[in-house]
């Protein structure tokens, strides 16, 4: 399974090189990851507010095949490759069109909203994403 | 008639305040004014590479109402209040359900992407506002 | 009196219209804002920390004259315009050389960290810009 | 060799998670990145401007050790690891004090502003870093 999220490019997406700035797909993924979550019925401000906990990222290995411009509407697919103790493996890719733009492996960590401590993925999550944790 | 174009909160919006930094809103403003400007069949990507014109910002009055936070869905409406010359008068307000939350006074100007000097807003965008810019 | 705190101007703060993106110069005045307080003996994140206070941006009003470009240094000025209860007035003006690119007049308020109520701007930070605030 | 730079943290870098937001610390590095280069001579925008080349991010691999917060003050120190052709291999880490919060390895291509084409990296740089690329 994958889930995906969409925006057009804005002017404050871009940058003097006319091309989308490198930092703003990390902005895009981020909100990939978020709405990922909110599809399988975990809401990452509930998440904080409720359990004191936070996703954070920990690794973060990104490939810049092909620049977006402004006007452009990119896609982030977002799928889970893994999850282990308190970590999460996902795979995010920037497409426009049927084009990959950025690809990016990611390694999350649950940690305490209060000390930034790993802490194990709690079991809810875990199996949300087991039912959906198939490839691409 | 008002343009409304809607947004989540994610972290990349928050500081460490607790809610979203000041500075975003104009983020929010921006997609607002370009979608609305979609909305008229203007493409502002399109302007610039085929016309060469783009609309800055001029002068920016906001007042912060109340702050929007992580996982809110907040909305942002665009009413044009005059085009005369060069110029562009809008309103924009970003809600979160019926509360106003920021609200602004903006001034475009039309300028050429080459030199950024002020070029008459083209007839056919004013055209395209006259029949929309009769207030909320 | 006048603080100035200084940046050069990166990818980062550009956008396709080959300038600085319009809500990057807020970024450059609350870096300005927060080193005039250092420079005072006002640590912003201890403030938060030890007393729970913050000061949030409440009314803005910017005027842009000028672009900044990649590569240009720009520097901030702040002023102080006076204080009263929980409202701090200041000025800030962006420069490059001596050509003023961007200026503003910005209302802070002094809000509780924990729910965003205003309270009176602290005696010792009162008396702090009394002896500095007497214009440019 | 390896050039540093530093920045404070100031709330347009932090999150609701009380802590820097990832994607921040790019901004970070970009600006690491241009300082170095111009301490070896070379000015990204006269690059850009005057011969029609930028170096755009091809490959980024990130390792997020520990969080910098408000009022910190992180140093970007940069090395070179090798030039081939088109590429440029470095290897950036963000310290607070002697920590290490985030390391990078990082490839640049040069391209052609024009057409984003790779193109070899200019001798006179080649050479400029051939003198300080020997490591930390």
């Amino acid at each position: 399974m994958s889930f995906t999220w969409s925006t057009r490019i804005y002017y404050q997406h871009t940058d003097a090189g006319g091309v989308v700035f490198h930092g703003a797909y990390l902005n895009f993924m981020e909100a990939g990851r978020t709405e990922m979550m909110r599809s399988l019925g975990f809401d990452v401000a509930d998440m904080v507010r409720r359990e004191g906990l936070v996703f954070v990222v920990h690794r973060l290995n990104l490939v810049y095949r092909s620049p977006a411009r402004l006007g452009d509407v990119v896609e982030v697919s977002t799928v889970c490759r893994g999850i282990s103790g308190a970590r999460l493996q996902l795979e995010q890719v920037v497409r426009r069109d049927d084009q990959e733009l950025v690809t990016a492996e990611i390694t999350l960590v649950c940690v305490n909203a209060a000390d930034f401590r790993p802490t194990a993925v709690p079991g809810v999550i875990k199996a949300a994403f087991s039912n959906v944790a198939v490839g691409t």
